[in-house]
């Protein structure tokens, strides 16, 4: 895992999170992005190497909006990139985590993506992400 | 701020999370430090530009027994590294943030820390640092 690729945050409102964290970093996001087959609207803020990326729900039965209905806004999964998606879900499958993604999806961000379910890591939405074009 | 410093973990048994995260990253745990301070021992993990921190508990009131006694282990925080702590306090303060220490503490791996109210923040429990030595 090279680095922390994003953190991934649920938010309620996405307009007035936005104006939240542009006053956190001193700058606005820098992309809007909408995917529809997770039910999630998605901006992204950068600081130095990593990302933030806000999560709105879109519909009701979205993971995000089940999220904030059991847990309250805040941090919903941490991402790392990778280099090669395949190859770190056989590894860590063989180190005994639940891999909840055997083939990786289509992710935001033009990303192949995979979870680890949270179960088999301390409680945390583990993210590993590829750039889709590689 | 210039990146994520790093993504503060609450976790029950150290060394049990020490073996789990060593899996996770292909690397071991490269410090332990006690923060008797806090209330906290804490071991870190590199990945690329960004730390992750695993906090244990070392007494009943510590932050981080009461974290997770309330919400179980996950994530408690995320630290992004700034140049200038004391004028980010400032800056923040004057975007309308809740900043909880007004003055900047002492946290584990040579740092200057603050924290930002979660409730002014969407739910994330935000520290900013700075090397202690600056």
């Amino acid at each position: 895992m090279n680095k922390i690729e994003h953190i991934g945050i649920a938010v309620k409102d996405l307009e007035q999170s936005n104006a939240l964290f542009a006053s956190l970093f001193g700058a606005p996001h820098y992309k809007i992005e909408e995917v529809a087959s997770e039910g999630v609207k998605t901006s992204f803020f950068k600081t130095g190497p990593n990302k933030i990326e806000l999560l709105e729900a879109t519909k009701p039965d979205s993971p995000i909006a089940k999220f904030i209905e059991k847990k309250g806004e805040g941090i919903h999964h941490i991402a790392f990139a990778v280099d090669d998606i395949h190859a770190e879900i056989q590894r860590l499958k063989n180190e005994g985590f639940t891999v909840l993604n055997e083939t990786p999806k289509k992710g935001a961000d033009n990303k192949l993506v995979a979870f680890l379910h949270p179960k088999t890591t301390n409680g945390v939405l583990i993210e590993l992400c590829q750039d889709a074009d590689l």
